[in-house]
């Protein structure tokens, strides 16, 4: 495999961030964090997120998703989230095993989640017999490639506010959500009430780096031996914040996350456009981001991934994911689409 | 803090690291370790430590001990190991949350267990009120800068095996203690019956990458679930294949990781050999790989931290550590025992 | 409140279990279950369940359900259950502190799990960023007061079998399940390839025991260390020991578990009988064992609550439920009917 | 073994225990401690321990002491105990599994921890890399028979507190350490700075009872989930208090608590007083409470072992522990003291 849909964690680095990585790569610096790079990139963290915010760096997606996880909950917690949740499907159980707490799912049509859904998990307040709801997590984009409005946010912020509980958002995928919103970070995240957020890059554009971003300061403590503790702290740190450094940095113009992002979802656009009138190929969700989920007979698409590599996303429905990244080409839609056609 | 001697993860990258990663960022790979870079390391891995080894990538060393000690034990398990091993001292207690075992912790002159001080720990076997001893745990080279010499390795695997239990290694620094001791990675592990290691590079010039390696194959049971559960898989996993790859690649010459070592050995001796006979600096143990160990008058070092960022190990003893890089210069150390020398 | 429709823990202990009590309670006995009423209950545990029965006593359906989970799974594997099983529902997150693992629940119309409702989540595995099906949990009987037919729980078994699955039996009502269902102990669980099973006492006129019972012994592994280091080792054991074997004892006739939970069967049917045809009472569920479902108005059931202590089952829905124990009497169903008719 | 020294917990139940319960087995009570008898009896403890005092019953030791570190500890935090300590050497690893905490441990001449010992451990705050130290653990009586005098535990609890740590204390016989002491239980907790206890009944006297008693209001948070989630919550829990409510009892004159301890104290000081000159034995801490820790030779306690059951507390250096209970009787002792003899 050399290109393809697969991931967008199957493409590579931008040039941008293997930059930054071999200009900090002079002399030394402490380490753990206690350097002057991540000094510089947390305060850039406050001006995109506010200043109420503090970011703790991870190694990927299941630690910053369980750290923020590990700051709101403590075990006899639960987690309200759909049931297509990445925290629900896909970390291997790590929430329960590390947290040791609860998961609530739900559900949903299109990958969000509502008040009205919500709302079905919220009661027992009280009786020890329950795990007691503590947070409503949602994902920004979703695992669908769907999006949560800014109200939609809100919502459910208030609704986890009015219980108590807080508001975890999982945004592996912020930057396309955000470009696609049309918003900064900070309106969708902190000007929505999300507590916690879980920030991503690796899947537009860095090497290796997630955060933990804590907006609500009240949630800030004994996170540095959480993290330290739950194996996330990284030595070399000044590496992974310099990625971030390259990737929020908006003293050229644009920022990279906005360039890569809006690059992976014109791209997912295109596909779309190629394949959504092709007879045999049914779409099933809206196209918002930088992803499109398709039905399409079984004997194709397993011919298809004789060729590319994708994911069946959900095989009773012959359901599977197409996914663009930063680096997708309109070569790269062209040769699939011709191969899609050919299996038709 | 430009430059110093706090630790050998102060120092940044190796070149050829960089260009390994720079080389693997072209076009698309699978996530996760289904990628032909991860595929090549795991061969040199197994050609590295015997065919039966596999390599299981991490991020950190906190990932690496925590994966090889969940690979030994369940949680009603015990680890013998010293008191000043990093497992113990300094992980904020991730063994003990994540896999939920007891340490069971043995004071020494250096560093180092021996089978009569391990003895004292096995018994109570197949009482259920006691956790019971499944590992011995050495580090090689010590968190105190000395060695295990091949025989006292082999001596305390054939205690472990005899009684059922298994020898981890964790080798944060093996390079350095592989150049010291003379010998290959393989002797110095699978040759003495080492069952797992957790084989460090980022302390010797990698940017960001740790693995365990299962000597054992009897422990090698469903490690990439609880990898994947603790949190310590990669996505982008190519990009830590490639740094194993250029440290442990010999088709060049003399490999990376014996390269980078030799050096920060051989200043350390240079930095001994520089102090050790300067009135009130008194060096504590062996000087054997890359680091200087000194007791010395609290009103010195206090001062000495001022322009130099280095650790105090053991306050109440007034000892403080120095270590050496694989970029420590000569400038470096005479600059260093110079700003010593003032502060007498 | 003094008798009541509450819960079959509500009611307090049989004469012969205080009896058994006061009978061990001569002289010295070892502890932690190395005396001889241990030694002769743990016999007719086998004689019971079949000899390859061995039965851990613990504290409560807390600690068999975990213990039973623990015996089976660990962290990176799931269990499959219905949503309405007592370890999703009311165990506050046990099985997931303790254990680590998931549940993978499911909606079920009477509480009860089919082969082809569990099929739906036996997938991925081997894909390690999914927890791995390893257990189908079933109740029995349910929380619902249904019943499996042996045939069923065999189709379950069966299927579990042969995903390399085990099932595991909540059987905190197993006895009323057996008189409903006919049958032995033994044949409605190592009968049908229950491989172990939650076994408990105290609902049925125990003062306070329950216990592990494992059935396939491939499942018996380091359990003994497992129980103690979750806090389900009792230490004058003898007193646990004797009350089940006062409970199973068949050498005067009928034993006390069948007798008692023959009663309360009979009660709730008689319960059940009484209520059926009134107006504005709707019987939700099969009365199969000692619980009656019922949906009434709101205003009701509300206002008989301030005379009854009883739960609301499903608040949205008005549904709540009454128990019988054994030690319901006619006198206890007469009154406690006049009074629901007075509130209609 | 019908009668002997082996332990407190292999003698049965006081008289007025089963009938204290048997007096509750009446009709029916809420379950999980909404009953009126819990309610009497927690009243009980507000008097016994100050009306800030508030108690959670649980099944056992474990039970209390995981419940009490849970109450001060998260998973990075560590306590500090005397290495023979109940939590560190006999919970076969519970505090770290159900916990996930370090323990900190000190070797003692004596079982007891003085402050100067624990300042040891008190260093590193603020270090991530260090669990933080959060309690310190002392048992009363210790597990070697000795006492911490009122003003040693004030000490400890003002060293504690000084470091905004906790001081926990494992009373699994705090009665025969109030009955040497001669205080009430109040002075030696509560009066002291303890902030939470383990306070145990069933070595002396009980059936099965035990309670997590937390004397710092700060401490009392979301603790009846906790107890909940690591199945520590009694189902038919009046018939816990109804033992400790005989226990506590003052009604009738000198409790049973004490009566019960003032006996077995006395017993350990026969034995001892008929021991202590025997040549060949030798009595290795003061006799203070009820045990009497003897060195002999090999030959003579094992052969003694033949028709006593005692444990061999230190193997290495032939040392036994011989307990006397509520129940020991002159004509034990003097039965014991002549097989002694003989072997001799």
């Amino acid at each position: 495999m050399k290109r393809g849909f697969g991931s967008d964690n199957h493409s590579g680095v931008s040039p941008e961030v293997l930059k930054a990585i071999a200009d900090a790569n002079v002399d030394h610096a402490l380490a753990y964090g206690d350097d002057e790079y991540t000094a510089h990139v947390a305060k850039l963290f406050k001006e995109t997120f506010g200043q109420q915010a503090t970011v703790y760096f991870v190694f990927n997606g299941t630690g910053a998703n369980v750290l923020c996880l590990d700051a709101i909950c403590r075990s006899h917690h639960a987690v309200v989230c759909a049931d297509t949740a990445h925290i629900n499907v896909d970390e291997c159980g790590a929430p329960q095993r590390i947290v040791g707490c609860r998961l609530l799912t739900l559900p949903t049509p299109d990958g969000k989640l509502t008040p009205s859904l919500v709302q079905t998990h919220l009661h027992g307040f009280g009786f020890e017999h329950h795990s007691q709801p503590r947070a409503i997590s949602i994902t920004q984009s979703t695992e669908l490639g769907t999006l949560y409005t800014l109200d939609e946010t809100r919502a459910l912020a208030d609704l986890a506010h009015s219980h108590g509980m807080y508001l975890h958002m999982d945004g592996a995928r912020l930057a396309n959500a955000a470009v696609a919103l049309g918003c900064s970070f900070r309106e969708m995240t902190t000007g929505c009430g999300v507590d916690c957020l879980s920030f991503g890059g690796t899947k537009n554009g860095l090497l290796m780096g997630e955060s933990a971003v804590i907006l609500n300061p009240r949630l800030d403590q004994d996170l540095k031996y959480r993290r330290k503790q739950m194996g996330q702290l990284c030595s070399k740190m000044r590496f992974v914040a310099a990625q971030f450094g390259a990737y929020l940095d908006e003293t050229g113009g644009t920022p990279l996350w906005r360039r890569n992002a809006e690059h992976s979802n014109r791209m997912a656009q295109r596909l779309y456009d190629a394949v959504k009138g092709i007879p045999g190929v049914q779409v099933l969700y809206p196209v918002q981001v930088n992803s499109v989920f398709v039905k399409l007979p079984r004997a194709v698409w397993t011919a298809l991934q004789q060729e590319y590599f994708f994911y069946d996303w959900n095989e009773a429905n012959d359901e599977v994911r197409w996914m663009c990244s930063f680096d997708t080409t309109d070569d790269d839609i062209s040769q699939f689409v011709a191969a899609l056609r050919r299996h038709l």
